[in-house]
């Protein structure tokens, strides 16, 4: 392993491109995260949390016919909000991209969603086919900032991506919208259990002082900690590489990211959760690779979701009457961090 | 086993209502069935096909926090069509049916589709939104009639319905929108394959007369006959009961009702097939069945699935090009059917 990739963002991946749509106005405190590899990624994904809304997955399954998807949409608004994928179908068909068949095209486009219903915002404001639309158009390569960002608007701790540069020569990245019933922050230290993963100085924070700690943790971090069992949850996530993998391999992908969630979020996968973690690898598959490539991808998609997940702790300030962001609550953790001008 | 149910027909399971939304104008040859089940029916799904397209159906796994579904839409448009469950979501929200969240509620619709794009219709002119709000608002205990209605209008072989009531008391039965990439009819005989399931003489035809068959198979039965491997494909089923399932066990009678379509249809579960089956139970659960009930019950969804394939091929008669139907096609194997009004 070498370090963070360039940006630090899911978009050092080469191929992939993402879009944000974020509304805090009018009523509205949600938003859609679009990842877009228009030309076709390979794709699969876990589902582990007992309350998911998903969409277009049973065709990720290994084996089936589908071998590319053109985008991969994680959004607020719970299952209202998996009409985002319809908008960035239409945004697909419109760019002539999908399945050719019957004299058009047939875009696809799995979908997560996480529950921010309610949270502030009001329950009828919420993503719809517009939010996939204008994030699919905004698609880019720039990288992208973790904070309260599309499917971050709304979430109870917000949105974060990290990235990883291999030895092997690959990169690996994740970006996570991260709405936990559990916690991200350790409650003896109140740093992010997260942090053991950290690269390169990337988080820049120490230990609060225990004054902080103890205060914020009487008050179990204001609003809205995840702590009192309300349905407010589902951490969605998706992994990425530019190694050529098979369908099979992107699901084992997905599957083994989920280890980044049980390392930085604790509990994980409630049954109030709809945890679901998409793989995709932007490459198409030519040669099969060897057991070592594939351990060292596989191993670095479930740390560097765990990165992503203490980016968007760290990231997240709050928005009206949202949680307190990391810093916010613990300033002395966040002295270093503040001094480097985030 | 006593027989067919009083209609024969997926309503005859207390606490199901089908609603059906039909379009064959303007450019349109698509519909889109709604399984109204607004208080909560126990339900799960088995995936076989290797090309699906499907809407929550991961919340379905057993275990999780989901109980009950309001709905289940079955519906052409290819991937498209999955939008028709935004407005069975619309409908049933407007009405307060759903799980109650964050001061709303969400509506819990799983959906799978069909492909029917391209066949003869208007590839833009497919199920939307307002499709599933019609057929939703449209929903009743009323007799279901097999043939070109709902999902069945643009699928290969149309819409079939069948029910039965068994000895321990209980009813099963099923609907199907028949779009498979293999037959329903048997080359040898040109009998459907699932002829031999019939109960009280409910198909009513005979053997079709040696030239006819021959005719028919030369011409391989006319237009959109499913076996030149063009991607037009697809069968999608719902079984359903009024035994107190769990979410398991209505996840194997799911399963299991995949032996009626491995009966009624040649080859079956193909690559290009997305074959979807649902399964429900409307009586909440109270007391655990005994083995000797559950197995009539998943047999029976088995062979009630099977027969709503043959009603499918009998009842759907051709519209604008689609293929002939199975009367048009063999009129000797019929006569008796005819003379009976059907």
């Amino acid at each position: 392993m070498i370090g963070p990739g360039p940006n630090n963002s899911i978009t050092d991946v080469p191929g992939v491109k993402v879009g944000n749509y974020t509304r805090s106005d009018s009523g509205y405190r949600s938003g859609t995260t679009v990842i877009r590899t228009e030309t076709g990624a390979t794709a699969g994904y876990s589902q582990m949390g007992g309350a998911p809304g998903t969409k277009e997955t049973d065709l990720l399954k290994p084996g089936g016919q589908v071998r590319g998807v053109q985008a991969i949409v994680l959004s607020g608004g719970s299952a209202y909000g998996l009409d985002a994928a319809t908008g960035v179908m239409q945004w697909m068909e419109e760019h002539k991209f999908g399945v050719p068949v019957g004299g058009g095209v047939v875009p696809i486009v799995p979908a997560a969603i996480l529950m921010d219903l309610g949270r502030g915002g009001d329950f009828k404001k919420r993503p719809n086919a517009m939010f996939g639309y204008k994030a699919t158009e905004a698609a880019s390569t720039q990288p992208v900032k973790s904070g309260r960002t599309g499917m971050g608007m709304g979430a109870g701790w917000g949105m974060g991506t990290a990235s990883v540069k291999l030895s092997n020569g690959y990169t690996v990245a994740a970006i996570v919208g991260l709405n936990p019933a559990g916690s991200p922050v350790d409650p003896r230290t109140c740093l992010p259990y997260g942090y053991f993963l950290e690269l390169a100085d990337e988080f820049n924070i120490v230990q609060p002082k225990a004054e902080e700690c103890q205060t914020a943790q009487a008050g179990r971090g204001g609003p809205n900690d995840g702590s009192d069992g309300a349905p407010r949850n589902t951490t969605i996530a998706l992994v990425a590489t530019d190694a050529p993998l098979i369908d099979l391999e992107a699901e084992r992908m997905a599957q083994i990211a989920n280890a980044g969630l049980a390392r930085s979020i604790r509990p994980i996968h409630n049954i109030g959760d709809g945890d679901t973690v998409f793989g995709i690898a932007t490459t198409p598959f030519t040669t099969q690779l060897g057991n070592a490539d594939l351990q060292a991808i596989f191993n670095a998609a479930a740390d560097v979701l765990g990165r992503a997940v203490v980016h968007a702790v760290l990231d997240s300030k709050q928005v009206g009457n949202s949680r307190l962001g990391y810093c916010e609550t613990y300033p002395s953790a966040c002295v270093k961090r503040k001094a480097a001008g985030r």
